[in-house]
């Protein structure tokens, strides 16, 4: 390979010769060797390169760039964005807890691109771009990563989890409406229960998508709140007056999103609530979808030894063993991720605990969770709306049989006769094997024909229209 | 010990004759001798308490249930409430998990005490009340232990947790307002950075709580729906029409808060989301309150040998064989309330997960769980307070004599000679143990009088009233 | 209430006149109002009474302490040790992270107890014991507290985990071999698969319960390393030479449990692993079983429109409203205590990382999560046990319907026809709602002796004998 | 792009042509498109690549294989641990939770290729090898992906985790001999503590990684069982006598680990707790981890105006604004991963109590993060060991100053004068800003010469061979 030598305040490093990146990258690529490579998500990239255009307009604006190097800078963070770099970015997220490679890495990528689009050779003649003073210009690692990656966890969150998460509840509301009239019994504890109707069931579903969705959007004026231009601690060193806000407002033009500057750029360099509040909405969603997907194949299961009221797509061959077996797989890939997101909501908030002094160096970690869960919770929705839930029907007869068989429907029964003879009924229902109609008769609490016109499970559903 | 016989709808139990409850209690006492007795907390006690007389308001309204009865339901709870029954409650946490038992023992206990009020012998003659016919009209304990435990929970963080931050909060923006001027060193990655003053670093703290706050009031509109009505399966099965509004709105007059009836009752039996959501506020807050404990500890170490920039109250002797030490321990009270909040969250999401059809059968745990974090938190932000936050004192010797010392001051001269002539200042300065004005003389890139109007600690920190 | 006054070093103090607890527990009990009074486990007071005794006695022996003064120690660990002051230990977790306050809580009650032992009057006259220089002579709070708690958990662990989880075990294991000829349809992705036997699922929970009691052993040399010697930072600073060796060897003899002298005194102060890696152990246990009663629960469940395959004992009624009605009670509660469980791991590991220096200053928290889960886990077991696991007998009839209903046992066929001809049997069944047999012979792929002869559930179980 | 049509038991699916895998891995790229394709590792994939060789081996010498086919698999499983066929795996984690599919690519393109090394077409004419009924003969996925993950994760354990750990362990040994006579202050509750070594500090650290490998090790055991054998639910349907032990032993021999058939394959099949117990013990070492390299970085915090006792290389210049700064960098990635592996030990806990029946389906979730944790620990300590703790050098001016500034020498008089009288000593002079020579004169209770004789630091750190 061929190398060329660039320089930082610490002395010569080699470098590829092929790539953009600069001494501070290579310093970070050679010290963490840890986990994968390039394990820096993308996302964050991008978010970089959104503030750093941001930066060059806002400083251009205020007066400490030229218009000639904010457009230089722009042109390579335009580029950036289209990821014909996405190969410049080697670094892991297990670097420095600021980020500041990463932020060194792509301040060394514009400069050194912005140095080849000026017609320069890399390495050679004067700069084109300094990389710390001109596209780190009223920037410090310590705003621009916290401002990366509240850009890059909002769009995921706009693009992929809430978009995803809401094609699901449309689905679920739609059978909810299809299946409002299939009565079935209710279960609870496991056991049954009085009855319901299967729409019914599938409204509960929806209500708790729709909770969580709200839930997510309550956290969204946090994560909008943009740390840049705080700089080193906080105090806005270095920038110029109004920067802050010009910035920010710069960054919600380029996103089409609503960010501001953050009232307070103390707590947004020393803490990211931000991210434990709304990945702590994300893993809500976690816990409702674990229970919808984990109801739907208890109630897919058998195909004849199981529940088996509802029927779910057949998607693949499902045993490698077994001919003919097919599984509930969308559900255990949405509930593998509901896990994950459990889990990586703890890993945010240990990581959310350890703020010190002016900084919080868990910045990294939090970034790549946070935009993980996000992808997972979106994309297994898609997969789960698109493979299973779209295609659930119900399983008719089973439905009927399992329902007729309940000994709780004698709870219809509470009252007109009290819930102590009830629970004779059902007892000696129970003990006996008979039916409640039987045994109620025998034990001379009702008659044949009040049994018929009480206990009517399509009258134990209550109002349809809730 | 006394006992009278009991009886149910399984058959006679012996109860302690000197005791309210009846046969489910005493077996579920019996069935479940798992950790201290006695463990169901007594707040959702009288979160069943106000639900059962708001039951029998609206079952009288309603039509179905007499004036009488009403009011001998009603009397017991304003029993219940003012707390003269606390030793009729004997169960635990760890029982059936849609709380069925801690219903029946309220009840029971209601059912007992009224017939005694009525100047009857518990156990002989007909009935005052029936528990579950009467006490327990129009409800399930599948809609009444997730009402309890909303009501619980609610007033929890209305008058405990929410206060006690507050008072904290309010503490830290007047420290904050009276540290203002103070500058001091920052410091990121715990290495000296550029100025801040101590009442910027405080207004961070403000700012943290500020948006915890936010995050769980957005969460009480969640938590304020009411699941009752719903009663079995959330079909509102044996309920009048209408009740599931009356009951929640004199659920809200009796308690004073703004609880409504949940739109959808099966989310509202099978999921419990809303904990999840709120409790998801409280982790956001530990992890702040845990950053802000952990600065200020760090801050006040020493005396001698650590950073010592404040002083903290001195409330007892610290240690049992160092004489004269004085600890941090309001600090860690509070940080080990923080760890156990994070380890509660992971509990209350456990349990949250694994609701099945139509109830989820954690409810103990998460109830127990989130009570716990919310009177936990709501106590240790007062004893903070009270006992640390509002004697914090800057010490300003050793403030100024850190804030000189500092390398990172070189900073400033960055938009006057570059980054990377600076840093060649601070390195030298740093190897040869010099200061920063001896080096920057030195090596010729600024003048005395330059140094002394460049680098100027006090200037450095920005706008001081944002 | 009457006061007498205490002193410390900080000054003078009012106590409760009846109560035997100095200035220093006075002081904690006003400065930390968090959570319930006295939450401090008695546990951990009785480990302090242990090593109070051992360490009088180990002073005694190397000659730092009179035997008079000993004896009188020695006399009120007794009694503490019998449970008679209890009352005596009003403190909180939430105090010093130290535990120095409980320390010292024992301290004074030593010391004043023994002063009315010896018929004097507390408060007044020659002190009989100095709290500091004799009751915790040769030690510190930051080795006695470490001491105390591995002393609690492993009592704990010793006396009712290890017997609540092995009783359960054991009836297990009968219940295995009872069943291990009863013949079911296995279940795989909750859907219908290949044939096994009910004495082999439970097998499987054996195995579990084996392999965690094993993990919980492993972790049992580390738990039973006690600091104690290493005093305020390890170094032993104080201390008599030999003392470490022979107060270890005095609390083993007191015990009756083999603890030893931790090897480095700075690991068992700074870091308190041994919990974290103890309580993993818990944890893991806590998995297992949160597997056996979930299966359990789904085996029982119906009784008539669920899985059924299994009966466990109707314990309690088990709804307000639905009459005859009978829930898997006891899977429920485990369950719970399960996810407590997970929860607490989280708030130890989250104790654990936080060691600073010479000390990890969130001991109460680790100390108090840790006695919970191991008291909930054994007693949990042993609730389940007794009331659920000891009378789960199969239901025949269903599992045998259901067994013989599968279309998975065309997998007896693939080693005669091949995986992808037994798949088109079982698809074509599967669409045409007939039977394995039929459509094998209809496709042609076997005859009917074949078939006969070939699939055989009772067959398809292997060596019953594993 | 070019396609050819492959056939399963659901009928054709095009597939790219260049790619050797078959029907049903293309069915599962389409039906789960989560999160970044490729994602399942490749360590499992080796994994079965070993095993599926195993098979082969052990097939064949039970005589229900050809050795022509033993040594086809054998061949393609030998290029495939190569990693020529890399690019041939394209399944992500999301998929179903028993591996299935992933299993199933493995089969596909071992019998694809193996097509092409024997000289035919794929997709055409006779096939060499039928991937269910050759390559997957003796198998299910449920006993080949745990044995699979298994065996990847105790690779990686003993290739990296360990590896890793030890040689960090070895240079803390190391610097503990090196620094045994550097007597520093201690410091408890971040406070002013009596004095130890340095050594005897880090000897605390080698402690807790000596703990904690012992741990992992106690792991291995469970770990190394196999769930091979098993097959379907465990009871070993369609695998010739003998085959489970035959199957560990070419296994074992293959890998040179010593693998052993799982004794209850039924609990191999259906729960993980061996991936749990393992993890519980990586998420040990990151506890202990956390704490090391947060004692590290308080150490080294400075360099003006932190601690300042150790110094440790200065890798990369550390912030893009303030000139010359350098972090604590590699204590920042090591407490990142740390926090990871906190989380992902909940992701783990989570999908091991969620096995119903016969299988857990939370198969892949577990193993990828399992690998996860086991690589970054591993990874994350060469990187600290070499970049940090191997530089690490003591401040010796620093630690001298903080030493003998430190009011806790005077615990020294506790066995002089009584922990009261050198109580009022410390007190005294942290009031008037003495030190305890001045004020232990002053205040009448020892001469200069006691003074100089009692109170020496180096006296008070114990025995330093501990």
């Amino acid at each position: 390979m061929e190398f060329r030598i660039e320089k930082d305040t610490m002395g010569e490093v080699k470098v590829p010769a092929d790539k953009y990146w600069g001494a501070q990258t290579e310093r970070s690529r050679n010290n963490f060797k840890i986990g994968p490579s390039a394990s820096m998500p993308k996302d964050i990239i991008y978010g970089f390169a959104y503030l750093k255009k941001a930066a060059a307009y806002a400083n251009c604006d205020l007066g400490v760039l030229p218009e000639v190097k904010r457009d230089q800078i722009s042109a390579v963070c335009d580029e950036i964005l289209q990821g014909v770099h996405d190969d410049q970015f080697p670094l892991v997220i297990w670097q420095t807890g600021s980020g500041t490679q990463s932020n060194m890495n792509v301040n060394e990528v514009i400069a050194n691109r912005a140095q080849e689009l000026a017609g320069k050779t890399i390495g050679e003649g004067d700069k084109t771009l300094q990389p710390n003073d001109d596209v780190n210009k009223s920037q410090s690692s310590n705003d621009t990563f916290p401002t990366g990656m509240h850009i890059a966890v909002y769009k995921k969150i706009m693009e992929v989890t809430i978009p995803g998460v809401t094609a699901l509840r449309d689905t679920l509301q739609k059978k909810s409406e299809t299946f409002m009239d299939v009565v079935k019994i209710g279960r609870t504890h496991l056991m049954d229960a009085t009855p319901l109707t299967l729409g019914q069931e599938f409204s509960g579903y929806v209500a708790q998508l729709d909770h969580g969705l709200k839930a997510l959007r309550n956290t969204l004026d946090h994560l909008g709140e943009l740390a840049l231009g705080g700089t080193a601690v906080g105090t806005g060193l270095n920038t110029p007056e109004g920067y802050d806000q010009l910035v920010a407002k710069y960054i919600a033009e380029f996103t089409g999103l609503p960010f501001t500057s953050a009232p307070n750029k103390f707590e947004a360099l020393a803490a990211h609530d931000a991210i434990v509040e709304t990945h702590g909405a994300l893993k809500q969603l976690a816990v409702s979808l674990n229970k919808i997907a984990n109801d739907i194949r208890m109630m897919a299961s058998g195909p004849r030894s199981g529940i088996g009221e509802i029927l779910i797509p057949a998607n693949e061959p499902g045993s490698s063993i077994m001919p003919g077996k097919v599984n509930p797989t969308q559900c255990e890939a949405l509930t593998m991720v509901c896990a994950q997101v459990m889990g990586n909501d703890v890993a945010i908030t240990v990581g959310g605990t350890q703020g010190h002094y002016e900084l919080n160096v868990f910045k990294p970690l939090m970034a790549a969770n946070a935009l993980e869960s996000a992808t997972l919770l979106g994309d297994a929705c898609r997969s789960f709306d698109a493979h299973c839930a779209s295609g659930i029907e119900p399983n008719r007869d089973t439905i009927k049989k399992l329902l007729n068989n309940s000994l709780m429907l004698v709870t219809a029964l509470n009252t007109k006769i009290g819930y102590y003879k009830a629970a004779e009924i059902a007892v000696s229902a129970h003990a006996n094997g008979t039916t409640l109609k039987e045994e109620a008769i025998r034990l001379g609490y009702v008659t044949a024909e009040q049994y018929d016109s009480w206990v009517r499970p399509e009258d134990m559903v209550g109002n349809l229209k809730s």
